[in-house]
């Protein structure tokens, strides 16, 4: 694949948005590589990502804005541009389970994610050797319900210093402020171990089991300031049976956990995702 | 396959059951076609199914009961037997969405269910073409929130007069009563259109849509007096999208309802489900 | 939905096609509802399917080829418009297998397939039943080695005369000529009971069987003059076990069969597939 | 779960065989915890596999034998016991591609695999630092086809000395011997990167690719002289579109290969796999 920008584009739904979008591409000698939209007839908007040849195009990260400018305006866009020219900053959280963290890191290594990984932050010591292996970064930040405001202090300093763009919760067992969560709006990425809006909380694969499902599943969704109720990025399930002891499900749902983890980073790393009405619009 | 006779048992959990029980059935010159057991270490239960060649067989329906009391007693069992020879009369009830009834007749009259269907019963009278075209006995019991007792009335009388087994609620949207909830245990079979426990109560595909889920599910499950919360039989789930109408999701779904109920019915005329604690055992 | 016209391209990929098209179709006042396109890098070919609102559009069914005719040049695309005024008219051919003939009548009475259904053809009388209860026309059209050539030419004749755009091999078990195939491009659809290429010819699930997989599939296919070779529209496939006997691997593969044929019939109904190096592009 | 002992048996199908099995267990204070059978009507086989607790049981691994030899001789039967005092010693054999091989250490550090692993062997150095990281052995054997008699040499001389009850081939890319596969029967684990029958042999995703089949699987199989025709363990698919490159189809199968091989492994692990007639009787 060639270097490429991508655009994303949300906006009340109207005639010839995509003319002119591709109008003003074509224009600025910009070869169109991926092209993908999505009108939501009930509640009248319109989602568009497109990708091009960055090499040829006729625009610049400086000189973009002021041309677009007369287009956004017109047809009341809401935005975003991903120029490319550098990967994405990906810090992330981890408490004492790693299996998410050990696959992101092989997944990284072997070039599936197209993201830099700055650092790994947890509230234990247990994942400093796989972060250290990969050669991450690795720093704790203790969380005591005494302590909680000074580490997210510590935490954001980290994320800050690191500049990390987006962060992702590999089963990171403590609970964000609303005020952290207010200031990373659709940059926190987190896997919740069942399938939402069921068995939201803890312990979901014992509720599973006290249930008596016959599938259990994961989510990876962005968080918001209510627990367990962001905007769903990706779901997969898996089936079970009266056999299936808590630990079972456990162990199945680890795997789960892992690929839908992935998939939705690498839907975030690759700017595959738009949020409205709190779900998820995925061009994949 | 030969004809078989099914026994099916629950007990609490010890040394010696299987042992016991395949004595008693080899001194009778029982030969074991299928076995199956499970232990629940955590409530300490034991299940088991046993299935058995009919041919050959020193007991009968009239000297099984007396011969096998000592072992019953012995293990402080709950069992069931089904000997085989009629097979099972399942009524089905029904509203206007009637894929789920057409599925039913359709395998029915392939050979895939083995059960005898007496009597189709609706609050509408839609459903009366495709009952009668397979042969079924049609009948409507109109309900009004007024009239919700005498339907009941008139329903189990229909279900009396054509000797159910158990009865199939095939997108039947109307609620039973406790009084006849309570006296139809464990042979109630209900469709839910989404993924329980998550969409509970009535239009799951539109909650399931409004919470933008990526998966969506369909639930067979025996009917208990409260909502949606009774024994899980089968479960299914299909990958949705942000393309999906509810329309969509509507028409993805019945193809999910018609064959997590199919199985349902099947698993349940052959005998292979058990109930414990609100859960299933479901020997397949 | 409001109506629509769908425009399928085909043509070698170079820069400015998404362009052009989209500002023809501005000028001429019309609105995209849906746009999707694809590059095969490999192969360098750009395919294309634009839906649009047909309520508006400045363009009639007689118009359009001479405006287009510019643009199809200058990029050499080969294109299809479909201007959804009528519905599609599928005919069916089956043989003693009559799941995916039932599933799709009552796909179709239940609005899912936005198609005509003039006629059912069998070499066999068993299907009668279920076409006339459908209303549709039953034809039987038997087949022996030694009347082949005959019995295609009455098929034929047959499509002919109820104006038939495409046919559907719901379990037809006739080869057809090479002759009547190559009349037929890409408006014959199979459904081929195996995971193919594993498993073609005959007796599938017995192969599979056999085999001792533990997935089964089903492929519904364009047909080509190569048995169970055409481009192939889609897929799906079932856990199975070793208890699962032939009869088992059957029964389970029904529910694929209707699944996946039903599938492929909607996606060439809505015009939603080309093809090209003998696969598909699905625009789904 | 306590410590088991765990006795696999395959012999002609007749009646009886349970009960005297499980009566035999009883007589010498064993308690079933598991039991599973099959019988395949179409050979006239049965199979049966009882895990039972080792606490208490009357016999030794000493013992057993004599004790149970009456049995064996009058069903016939083709039996083995695992006494479970010990963990199986599993080797591993990978070439470049690590991403099972890391999936493997990684299951085995978090507990999820009942064995040890001795060993890992590579015809390259890349797997080198994954193997020592999990504190296992690592060797090099580079083969050539000039070398290749002595290169296995090599490798058996390894595996001998290590004491591996079976191995693992976890994308090793080199052909075994047919001598070299007689001496381990069902003892050799393939994970292959395509869904078996189809696409044996070299680059199947290549192959998926180019005919365009619209899922891809992964299979994990015994390893027989015929090359990827031994029998199937374990199977899994996942969907695919006309958007995935090779490389696309490569990074969604590595994620089915993880998951198929690991499966394989645990099941033979825990003994829970017979062979017949080319096939495998799982009992999970």
């Amino acid at each position: 694949m060639p270097p490429t920008v991508r655009l994303l584009i949300a906006c009340p739904d109207t005639r010839g948005i995509i003319a002119a979008v591709t109008r003003f591409i074509a224009e600025h000698d910009g070869n169109i590589l991926d092209l993908d939209q999505h009108s939501d007839l009930e509640h009248g908007e319109f989602f568009m990502r497109v990708e091009l040849d960055r090499r040829g195009f006729g625009l610049s990260p400086q000189t973009f804005a002021a041309a677009w400018e007369p287009i956004a305006t017109r047809f009341r866009m809401q935005w975003s541009l991903a120029w490319g020219e550098r990967r994405k900053r990906m810090a992330i959280l981890v408490s004492r389970q790693t299996h998410c963290l050990s696959d992101l890191c092989w997944r990284w290594q072997s070039g599936e994610l197209d993201v830099e990984i700055p650092i790994v932050v947890s509230n234990h010591a247990d994942a400093g050797s796989i972060a250290r292996q990969s050669g991450i970064r690795f720093e704790v930040c203790p969380v005591t319900p005494a302590t909680r405001p000074e580490a997210e202090r510590a935490l954001e300093q980290l994320l800050g210093e690191c500049g990390a763009d987006f962060v992702v919760l590999a089963r990171y067992m403590q609970l964000l402020s609303p005020e952290l969560v207010a200031r990373w709006p659709h940059r926190l990425i987190n896997i919740h171990h069942g399938f939402l809006p069921a068995f939201k909380g803890g312990a979901p694969y014992r509720q599973a089991y006290d249930r008596g499902v016959k599938m259990i599943g994961a989510t990876s969704h962005y968080v918001t300031e209510i627990l367990d109720d962001g905007p769903i990025i990706s779901q997969d399930t898996t089936p079970t049976s009266h056999r299936d002891t808590v630990d079972d499900l456990v162990r199945k749902g680890r795997d789960l956990e892992r690929v839908v983890l992935a998939r939705a980073v690498r839907l975030h790393a690759e700017d595959r995702i738009l949020v409205s009405n709190n779900k998820t619009v995925v061009f994949d």
